[in-house]
């Protein structure tokens, strides 16, 4: 496995690899990779002759009062993941690199992008989106893989590949979960042990929710106000957003039905954890 | 040659060429072609073994005001011109095949597009920063062909390439002139005659600028002055912006220096004729 940090690097590799026929999987990371990440690592391993991981902690999709500066990181035991799920080469660029003082461009997708994360964080998705875009024009994959936690996000990036006919495929890959239920996530770290505890009522109102949906609920108002009630029995549970959105527009829907997609955030602490379902 | 108007079609030819190892030139166009795209064209000859030129007149750089449904246009005489120049295909989408209905996407640069053009066309840099990154998308060439006459398009293109790390070397060529002087440009065509005679002025301003910065004037002050006291000599012209800016940034200069652009945008009745020289 290689690791380099300039995009020139990364770049003659791609062509090579090119030359060479090889298709390319690629897995763009923040990094303080969990297995979430090496579910992604390993279905990108499996579908292609190559498969890139990068690690950046994306500046750009943090708002000013966010936790970049504290965002975990750990690149040797990310180095080691990676290593060992067959990885073969991670890029982990400085921001210099990403984003030289004279860097002008964005891209951006308004309407997709104000439900959701979006309406309490703006500017994220434009960063998003940005760094998606310049990092597939850098690595040039066959297929990139996201995981579903991230639905909005996973959305997000589908719409801007068709709409700018960029020439990858994106796969959206299922949450992966702690024994007790708990989304994967590297911000997970930031749970003291009290918190950790508490954070169980995120999963425990997906899965709720998921049931009250089997059994035939189709009123999304009603199926919101069970889960909202459901989090407002954890003291230390602060609801950011319980909603109901169409899977693929984002836009708020009163009526449950398949593709729909069940989004939750919640503060635990001061730690915002996010989940969702969605509908079969 | 052979002429198409799906983007599947073109990602189709392009991959076989990839595969034949082939090199793209591309040359983007609104149609109505004349000399200008002629020699873009030429140039995308003699640099690449396949040629592709797109046709199509794009909704989102148009202001509401603007020219777009009167833009001219002739596919017939396009065809022959880009056959008799040796190009290889043609892509003449519809705005429906470029723009379903369910298109959020845009590239954007603020910075680079306040000035000039940008000031009083709100909204077109965006439109064409989004339409050049999806054609190049589509047709994913090896080297891009612009006109200087366009210089800020010229500009904001090689930033969006250089910042989003695009896999295209874009290459601008020098104005081409009628016999008078004035720039070649579509939007001639909406001169009367008595107009076409009064637009000499556009020109003629532009070489005596270029004059003015070889005797050694270096006051970007005077030379904008002396540009638009010869400009109002003509009383049918009426000017939108003379301006001295920095040939990278866009941004106004007081010293004139090598690679200062001077950029002039007038209004001969109602068509807006633009023209340009940079300093050496």
């Amino acid at each position: 496995m290689q690791m380099v940090s300039t995009i020139k690097e990364v770049k003659d590799l791609v062509k090579q690899w090119k030359s060479e026929d090889q298709t390319i999987g690629f897995v763009p990371t923040m990094g303080y990779l969990h297995e979430g990440h090496g579910s992604l690592i390993s279905a990108a391993r499996q579908d292609n002759s190559k498969v890139v991981v990068s690690i950046f902690v994306n500046p750009k999709q943090f708002g000013p009062t966010e936790d970049y500066d504290s965002y975990p990181h750990d690149l040797e035991r990310d180095r080691s993941i990676c290593e060992n799920l067959g990885a073969d080469l991670i890029f982990h660029p400085t921001p210099e690199e990403m984003y030289p003082n004279d860097f002008y461009t964005h891209v951006d997708m308004p309407i997709l992008t104000e439900e959701l994360c979006g309406l309490n964080r703006p500017g994220h998705f434009r960063g998003v989106c940005t760094v998606v875009n310049k990092l597939f024009n850098i690595v040039q994959p066959d297929h990139a893989y996201f995981g579903q936690k991230d639905a909005q996000q996973l959305a997000v990036i589908k719409q801007m590949v068709k709409d700018l006919s960029m020439n990858v495929e994106v796969i959206g890959c299922p949450i992966v979960r702690e024994e007790d239920g708990l989304a994967k996530s590297s911000r997970n770290n930031y749970l003291s042990a009290e918190e950790r505890k508490a954070a169980r009522i995120v999963s425990k109102t997906i899965f709720m929710g998921e049931n009250i949906v089997k059994e035939g609920e189709t009123d999304a108002q009603k199926l919101i106000a069970a889960m909202k009630a459901t989090i407002e029995t954890e003291p230390m549970a602060k609801i950011e957003y319980v909603k109901a959105v169409d899977g693929l527009s984002m836009r708020q829907v009163s009526i449950i039905k398949p593709q729909t997609l069940v989004a939750i955030a919640v503060y635990i602490g001061k730690t915002r954890l996010i989940d969702n379902f969605i509908v079969e």
